[in-house]
């Protein structure tokens, strides 16, 4: 398993990327490679001032970054040496099996389908990101990738989604549904509607609609929307959960009571939290390309990027976008065979 | 003031909404009048059971219902002495100055925008929603009334939340964004930079897009969506506020340490929930409209029933339609004459 690294571009910086790396080396032997890429300088200086010697390390050298700011498809093509394409390429030329950048979403997701292009029968990219909750957790997608959509997209981000619970999250018939303003059929826009359609007609566990109402309750594992809406969605919720913990420390720290309160249900509190940490996983699969590409969050931290890297291994290991190849291939054929049939009749 | 309300059509029956009547009436002395407006003879027997004997009710008999399984247009063709035409009919007649129900969304919007029509100069209602936060609160619009819009409504939109914010929020220069997935100018779609651009004519604090990541974090006091958007975040908000909140009380049982620490910091965790309380306000607004129409949650209690009807009274006392008539208007003018005047130019 030979897995790239865009240490540049995350929000700590590469020092904290590469220490990352060096605690998913130490913890996975079955990692054979590591390519670190950035500036070499920066690299080897980090690699020295923390003692790391692991020999499955090698530095790809790369001038330029892709930050935040820039917007991707122009900087992609000003910046060629950029360390978000040097990594992508290594995978594309068969040196790595996989990609991971804490870099610029946009330009992440540029330069993965510029280079590695879709799958064959695919026509968008989709993030697909994990998202706990009290009694499971499910897979929304697309979160970004694809800010406009049409029907057969939501078809193949379904097929995708299902690919990823069943091999992932330990769901062999995931449930998958297509996020609208109400489970009604006649609710809905145009788009929803006739991607519903669509979806009913594939092999997948499809449930219909589901409304925000029912994402954390259960009763869906794979939540499909266009990268516009899953976007919103995802940082929504985010920032109303880190809302919600600032008050609450806040609160809590008002006090001595409140305080000595807090301690006691401290573990009820820090179950929650480990449950709802976003480090846990660590990455988010951008599926539908011909190669594996983690997207870690801006913010990951040492352990959060040893987490993605050892989620990307597991991905690779259950050759997902091959999976997800499969079910497409398999899906268009039907969906062309019915309309076919449909037409002789 | 006179106020119908539909009594039919919440989740929990007739009584509870004539009981939040009741509740409303003898704590607001300026409401002149209140229409109950559904089956008579269970309206009759709940007054008597309670020995409600207020003079300001009176009771208009309509003989059906619209139920939430319901699809509205279809059943309001057919259901012609629906409670929700009947309450609303009393708008149009004049006989009252707003009508409040907890019945079908969908029905209230319909019924409500067939009889009422939409402002001279408005094309589509919308409800406005208000969502609180850690530290100020903000209105979410459309969040359900119009699912497919263009750049247009999405203008005038953020016109009616620029009024709500200043006149029922007390927020004199309300800061409004459109929702998007990014807060650059290049991001979004389509529907949202054409709005965008639109928006930075009228005469109103737009200050571009807003993220998810921007929701709870008092950067901005009205968001402007389309009600498929709108609907999937509020109610995103909802499962995900309702499912921490019963994963909570769970963890907090565990084992009497916890419950204790529970006990000594109640006080934290009811600051937040009081403020959190959906029931507190009781009532989104439909704007845009030739009246005043508040949609009270179909789960709306007593309290939530009363704080609908008090909240309605302050929104007609600001003559909230009106300021929304004046401002539309200046708008759609300032717009056609910058049209004009690039024509000219």
């Amino acid at each position: 398993m030979r897995i790239a690294v865009d240490v540049m571009g995350g929000d700590h910086g590469p020092a904290t990327v590469i220490d990352g790396v060096a605690l998913a080396l130490a913890t996975s032997p079955k990692l054979s490679a590591v390519y670190l890429v950035g500036c070499r300088e920066q690299i080897t200086a980090r690699l020295r001032s923390t003692g790391c010697k692991d020999a499955r390390i090698q530095i790809v050298h790369a001038s330029d970054v892709l930050t935040m700011e820039d917007k991707p498809v122009e900087a992609l093509r000003k910046k060629k040496d950029s360390s978000i394409l040097r990594a992508v390429d290594l995978v594309k030329s068969g040196n790595a099996d996989a990609v991971v950048s804490c870099g610029n979403t946009g330009g992440l997701v540029a330069a993965a389908t510029i280079r590695l292009r879709p799958l064959p029968g695919v026509d968008r990219p989709a993030i697909a990101t994990v998202i706990p909750g009290p009694e499971s957790e499910f897979v929304l997608l697309d979160s970004g990738a694809s800010v406009e959509c049409r029907p057969l997209h939501f078809l193949h981000f379904a097929i995708m989604g299902h690919v990823y619970a069943r091999e992932l999250l330990n769901k062999p018939h995931p449930r998958v549904a297509i996020l609208s303003n109400g489970t009604e059929s006649n609710k809905g826009n145009s788009l929803t509607q006739e991607a519903s359609r669509l979806c009913r007609q594939a092999d997948i566990n499809f449930t219909g609609y589901v409304e925000g109402h029912g994402l954390f309750h259960n009763q869906v594992d794979v939540v499909v929307c266009d990268g516009f809406v899953g976007n919103i969605v995802l940082k929504t919720i985010e920032s109303f959960a880190n809302g919600l913990v600032g008050w609450l420390k806040t609160e809590l720290a008002k006090n001595p009571k409140r305080m000595l309160g807090a301690m006691l249900a401290r573990n009820a509190l820090r179950t929650i939290r480990k449950r709802m940490d976003p480090e846990a996983c660590g990455g988010a699969s951008l599926l539908g390309l011909n190669g594996h590409v983690t997207k870690a969050h801006g913010s990951a931290r040492e352990r959060a990027i040893m987490n993605a890297i050892r989620f990307t291994a597991e991905a690779v290991r259950h050759q997902l976008q091959k999976a997800v190849q499969t079910e497409i291939a398999r899906t268009n054929m039907k969906i062309a065979g019915d309309v076919g049939s449909s037409h002789a009749a």
